[in-house]
């Protein structure tokens, strides 16, 4: 099983606002009618570990972060908790948008380091801007020209008003860039009938909707497209640490699809568009 | 039973995208959980006329069309139809909005041909548009001030992305002219609340969610307002060939309606805002 | 048991729309599947009143308006219908945002008056605006330095167009004023899973989706928050006279909330929101 979105309490992360503010954090949880995982209360890699073992999760995604509010990750951070846990983990690389050289060059360093994809985080940004921003379209078009996976945060709190989380920006970028494979991030979240409706006419588009699934307007929307036309596109995350990495798998699990539909939803979905052996 | 939107496998359709792209459109069909038809498969006039008759659909309304990336269907074409086939289908006149005084006179011309209402498809145009765009405002006035039906295409892939089928540019249209009778074809999906939100507040509304009613996010409100409020300005369409006319007209005829209500979907309402007779 | 938005009939309220144009009005109630209330259709201040008891309504809110379209109520209006039923009604004054100065002043007044908070409705301006107009922001930083709630007209007909009801605009300024106590009134109808999320995220945000609760899309979505994340912050109100102000308390009070979340939802939020004692 394969948790898409997975933020660790090491290096980087530690300093990140998911850490340093952890009664924010627990009240987004809470919110959600979840209670805080142990590993993100002590702080535990070890577990953290044991939790993912615990919930069946074999490997989890983690994204390196350019962000002033939430709080930066390197993509250095992220290589070192990959290398430091081996299998456990696949980093997921950041870039900075406002200078489109180096971005690429870290894209380069990345892959060499054994990074699957590239996570672009608009809203968040220093400068923060849509996902249809032009200083991100030489980027995607680097990432379709070699086939790299784009993970998109496009839902829930990206960005500093509701108008970051609108679909239709990252709807032009899968326009504009159809061999381009677009994870949307937290889902698109609260926009539920308009993601859907993007992955209905995008053949390129994922969806992702992470902590923003569970018990959330919309989750009956995604479950049933999840099942039905989205089965191959569908990418299971739980966003820890901010809903208990766990708990929300075990609820996951529980969700009434067919066995071959699940795994595509928990495993094989991820592990083809990120380019893993199964 | 009316069918407020098909598109025939003659004359000009044979040359747009959804017939000579049936991977695409099968695509779109499949998506929804349905089969196409036959008729589409084969590309047959009599097949289509055999699934109609089976269907219990006894008329048709024939959308014109200009566009270059769906593909376009002369009004003359959608005429020549509808005489060849007298008393199975309607025709609805299609415009070129970059150019009001021929647009008037089209409309003019299509009147005398019998046509019964005009279609807009603002960001179908090969110069694509919203449909509050101003260039469209002398063809409003127009069919307000000559009571012309006006059928806007706001909703589904009604334009390049997704701000296309935004309602508020509708809504406008509605304000501005409240004298104008305004189908929202595709429904307005999926922005489904806020498209029962126009017809809640504007009279002169009707709503024809067609294929994107079918299993579809939303589909239990469109329901629950056909039933309600919207009784008497819902519009039964099936999208042909993007569904397959007979299942789809068979699955419709078994929600649970009134019989009242029922009629009014599927025969009274197209017939009284068409002008025809009952 | 608190309504939150009352409109009665008395005073200036008796030359606005509501009551003017009674048809509009039952056009509205009537969508809803309810009646017009007795009080209403006879402009009866007695009469509400005792629909009021026999309802349980022991405090209404009665907000003042500038408004051409819907027709103003000045807050000296509110401030004798106030004072002319002890204990029954409680005032919320309405500024000009036009004269920022003149709009300070009116709110010192309406204070020393013992009005409990100030009502923003943009959209329905002479000058209609949205929520996050530059021109509306001096009144807000005042309200948010001297602890004074604001309920800001954010739904439904909140304006010439649907744009007017786009909850972005109302989520700027509560992330713009953080500790500024928001009541979004009309709830952000259609935009349900929007305002969750503005709520999810802003611990000042306050909903009251009064009328468009009842039956609409997005209920089920509003009373799940309610009995939620939302449970401290939901307030309710009927919209009288857009709606019957008993045979709306009624439906309520049969939801099934638990006892302590209902006496939240239809008390003690609004008496700590508008600082009255319980």
């Amino acid at each position: 099983m394969i948790d898409f979105r997975v933020r660790p309490p090491a290096k980087g992360f530690l300093n990140t606002i998911m850490y340093t503010d952890s009664a924010r954090r627990n009240r987004y949880t809470r919110q959600l009618g979840l209670e805080p995982a142990p590993s993100a209360e002590a702080k535990s890699m070890d577990l953290l570990l044991k939790e993912m073992d615990a919930a069946g999760i074999t490997l989890g995604a983690i994204t390196a972060r350019v962000s002033d509010y939430f709080g930066s990750v390197s993509n250095a951070d992220v290589a070192e908790i990959v290398k430091a846990h081996p299998g456990r983990f696949v980093g997921i690389a950041a870039v900075d948008p406002t200078n489109r050289k180096a971005a690429i060059r870290d894209i380069e360093q990345a892959l060499t380091l054994g990074f699957k994809g590239v996570n672009i985080e608009p809203g968040a940004y220093p400068c923060p801007m849509y996902p249809d921003d032009r200083r991100l379209y030489p980027i995607y078009a680097y990432c379709e020209d070699h086939s790299i996976p784009v993970i998109i945060m496009s839902g829930g709190n990206a960005g500093p008003d509701m108008s970051y989380s609108f679909p239709v920006h990252a709807d032009r970028v899968a326009a504009d860039f159809p061999q381009l494979r677009i994870v949307i991030s937290h889902g698109g979240w609260p926009w539920v009938p308009q993601t859907l409706h993007m992955a209905f006419r995008r053949e390129n588009v994922y969806i992702s909707p992470d902590m923003y699934l569970y018990q959330m307007p919309g989750m009956d929307e995604y479950l049933k497209a999840a099942g039905g036309f989205l089965s191959e596109r569908f990418l299971y995350a739980s966003c820890y640490p901010l809903t208990p990495i766990k708990d929300y798998a075990e609820w996951f699990r529980k969700l009434p699809f067919s066995p071959e539909v699940m795994e595509r939803l928990v495993h094989r979905n991820a592990a083809e568009l990120l380019g893993l052996g199964r």
